[in-house]
């Protein structure tokens, strides 16, 4: 990567991606450009994560789902076209990860279903401009995620358990950062609970599932987000022929600014 | 349908429904609860009409989707059952309509989708409590509906114009019954428009697309919301091989209280 696309625009850093320039993870560039998670399923499997993600809005907000074998975005950026524009692809086949390739045109179908949901770089990057601590970001790892026991609303042949992100904090600074990542809906929203671990069935937290562990301070608190890995683990439980997601951390940069986010989504509160 | 009837509980009344003692419409039936729209489809046809009703909220106001072959309501009614719980029912075939039956189960199959959407029986009864006119209801009798140039969002497989319900009243009424009705979003909103009949490609406000002519009276002025037909249209026009819905008047009622709707539900802005 250039420091260049670091200040370029999402359409011109895309573009980049398109022609394989930029080939690592996404986590730097653009900022304050909301980055989206990426889920291609066959139509057959389409209607149940899409009432999946409406019946669970906190860990699946919805930015744009496409028609049918349509790999261009209208909304969320003008004309990305989805076999390209991603860094880095994770093909799965029936539950197994198979391939992690840098373009999927070659396994473009007609029944393809692309869905984009928020991602948490959004709100990390509002808590630091509000002077909150990201302990992931300050140790340049990933955020730690884990697996909890209560359940997802169940959609058709789509469960499994909600899985949550991780950041340490002063118990005084919960409430700023449950106000701060509250406005913001299409990117997981306010924490799902902070405090105790065990009330979500987490044994440790030095032993994540998904991403690295940070740091916990002395007198600072867990505060946990739903997270967006929520839908590829249902996914993975499921075992549908053909899924296709983004890599960890290498995202669909849109091109909508951050504070456009809070507004652009909410789904039908069906649980 | 007995005097009583207007004044049970939903749940008695879907009841007396299914057991074949009311088989009316049901616009007078437990007033200040919520009355659905049906919608049912075979999953081939479900994401398609799911994306519609995202793309298009305030035609077709999500209430509540269940899954494929489940007859059973969970959240706008406790364990209402769909094959039974409305008076009339209409069967389309290929876009055409072949049957009005008053119970729907032998045509059930485990691969049918039942959506509801929220309804303007809703709304006309909070307008009323706002002491706004609601000249179909004093004239009683259906709805005014017309069709618009306004084209629909599409989502795969179908489109159609917006279909528009239209309430005369003075233009100083307008204010307030935006006012009122967009606290509902669960069931249509604010008017689309109002004034000119002929910005939306209406012709001739005394003759109706769908329901009856009302009496605008000098000074007053029309003013249109989204109307539930919409999706109807569309359905028309794409012709699934199999389709069923409420007839028109004969809705599925809820156990939700019209003032709980204004935050039910809202769907993705996807236009």
């Amino acid at each position: 990567m250039t420091s260049q696309a670091l200040n370029d625009s999402p359409a011109a850093v895309r573009a980049a991606i398109a022609r394989g320039e930029i080939t690592g993870n996404t986590s730097a560039l653009c900022p304050g450009y909301v980055q989206a998670n990426l889920v291609i399923l066959p139509k057959d499997w389409a209607f149940d994560f899409l009432l999946f993600c409406l019946r669970n809005p906190k860990p699946c907000p919805l930015l744009e789902v496409l028609d049918p074998g349509d790999p261009l975005t209208r909304t969320i950026a003008r004309g990305a076209d989805i076999r390209h524009d991603v860094p880095r692809y994770r093909v799965w086949r029936d539950g197994v990860l198979v391939d992690e390739p840098a373009d999927i045109a070659d396994l473009w179908r007609d029944d393809l279903v692309t869905f984009f949901l928020g991602c948490s770089f959004s709100f990390d990057f509002a808590l630091q401009n509000a002077g909150l601590p990201v302990r992931h970001l300050e140790q340049a790892r990933n955020v730690p995620m884990y697996r909890t026991t209560r359940p997802n609303v169940r959609a058709a042949r789509l469960g499994g358990p909600l899985v949550v992100s991780m950041r340490p904090m002063a118990p005084e600074l919960v409430a700023r950062a449950a106000e701060v990542s509250g406005q913001c809906e299409g990117a997981h929203g306010a924490p799902i609970h902070w405090g105790d671990a065990a009330d979500l069935g987490i044994a440790d937290l030095a032993r994540p599932e998904f991403g690295d562990p940070v740091e916990i301070k002395p007198g600072e608190v867990p505060v946990f987000w739903a997270c967006g890995v929520t839908p590829q683990a249902a996914l993975m439980e499921a075992k549908p022929p053909l899924a296709i997601t983004h890599a960890p951390g290498h995202m669909f940069i849109t091109d909508l600014r951050f504070e456009e986010l809070g507004g652009l989504e909410s789904a039908p509160k069906q649980s």
